[in-house]
């Protein structure tokens, strides 16, 4: 089934105990339609970028199937920069350079071809935007999944909890869950955040995992231990569009489907940080995804 | 097969965000035992107690079928006790008193009615007192089992690196593996490890859960997510007692089977932390056992 991403695309200068990077292409909407296209050759992007942006990237976008309709150039301004870098545990970072720049007053106009998406990956963005692009769609998708992260819980909790009213499925990591519900137990934090409005909760714990909250269940998602992690950047987006894609090529939304979506994102996302950006996600094949689904059930049975 | 336990038995004072006890019975080797003793009725116990320590609490440990006649009781002398108070998280704690009080020149003097004993488990001691417990053995033992910390990583390494070369499995937690290894990976940290002497490494991550390493091969267990954790003191114990008390019952030492024995001591260690000390895991049915294992089976099946 069809699939609308919405989110940033945009410029990542990236810092590791590992290297450095230039600006590279990053966003979690890059992230989200590159890990989707692996499942569902059905991947509509929505967002914005400056006229810097280069079209050979979008040209690869296109190659894997993607959409970019509504995907807004604007002339003369630039696209949206985020410069980090990571400490020696690869969880913490400090976040060097934020420019906005077209991001500032990104409006999010979904193109009529994109009408008909049945589901839809709301990409780390305002609150009020991700209502926004739910509001522009002449019919509620089958399932709604949202992204987003602490900045917005603290400077925008109001409008984010309307906008969790309105959305199936959360994915946030376990330090956002814990801020969100003012719970330490995570399945005390799930109750509250399901109570907020996402029936399906997915909590990412980076090297340990992930927890799938759902339909008065719990699934546990080990993490692949890795000898390296290279580049974390876009591994949350990565995951995220893993998920999606997977339930939208199934067109099914239950428990059991979230459970193997999260293992298809996790499997995505393992590969993400092991390259910086998405050069390890634009290369994959089917077999290695498949190889590393597989390894994911021998790591867990017993 | 017969298996046996040398550790503290002792008096713990617990204050966690729940509440507090006076003095309860605690020790390494009280919560190894009575976890062990629901898998194998050949549970055999070497510690030190002073003559404060109160009968009926042995005579429980008896009535769980477990072999008193390596417990030394000095007449005059008290025993170990430790105060400490959880901080909210319950990850993290403070220790209050640390009285050694008999334990200070202990002495592990195997009977000779264990001297056939296949399982070895040395709970958390001086590696010296670990190393002298392994030469009094007539014969090696199928298995040898240790757990440390990171307070002998910091005050006795030479000691605890030459305890390692003659032992088959350690449990560590993720810190102290850290710590031990010096690497920040949890997989180079376990190639580290088992360069120094274990076969077999498990990690405890705590509420994460813990990771396998041996013959070349990891294995993922995840933790049971509590509403609640009531007070975590013992966990660790109880895990290795689990461990070791399902590998003595099956009396196979192999990866497959080792996995199984996370998986049980993982349970054992979730009922531990549901009330203060030794309270529930001094009475578990083996049903609720066989439910907690079937619960951590479909927490991570997909």
């Amino acid at each position: 089934m069809s699939l609308l991403a919405v989110g940033t695309v945009a410029f990542d200068a990236i810092e590791t105990p590992f290297g450095k990077t230039d600006r590279i292409v990053g966003g979690a909407a890059t992230y989200v339609c590159l890990a989707a296209s692996y499942f569902t050759k059905n991947a509509n992007l929505v967002a914005v970028v400056g006229d810097d942006f280069p079209e050979e990237e979008i040209r690869d976008l296109n190659n894997h199937g993607i959409n970019t309709e509504g995907l807004q150039i604007k002339k003369g301004e630039k696209s949206f920069f985020w410069a980090g870098r990571y400490h020696n545990d690869m969880n913490s970072r400090d976040t060097l350079v934020t420019d906005l720049n077209v991001l500032a007053d990104f409006d999010p106009i979904i193109p009529e071809s994109y009408q008909d998406c049945q589901f839809l990956m709301l990409g780390n963005l305002t609150p009020k935007i991700q209502q926004t692009v739910i509001n522009r769609l002449n019919n509620r998708p089958k399932l709604i999944v949202m992204d987003t992260m602490n900045f917005w819980m603290d400077i925008a909790m109001d409008d984010l909890k309307e906008t969790l009213k309105m959305v199936d499925v959360l994915t946030i990591n376990d330090a956002e869950a814990r801020q969100l519900s003012g719970e330490y137990s995570l399945v005390k934090a799930a109750k509250k955040i399901q109570e907020m409005g996402p029936k399906y909760l997915v909590i990412k714990k980076g090297e340990h995992g992930a927890l799938l909250f759902g339909e008065g269940q719990i699934f546990s998602a080990p993490a692949l231990p890795l000898e390296e992690v290279f580049d974390p950047t876009g591994a949350g987006d990565t995951f995220a569009g893993g998920f999606i894609g997977y339930l939208a090529s199934q067109n099914e939304v239950s428990f059991e489907k979230m459970k193997k979506a999260v293992i298809y994102g996790s499997a995505l996302a393992s590969f993400c940080v092991e390259k910086f950006g998405t050069e390890r996600i634009k290369n994959l094949s089917q077999e290695e995804i498949n190889n590393r689904v597989n390894q994911f059930s021998s790591l867990v049975s017993f």
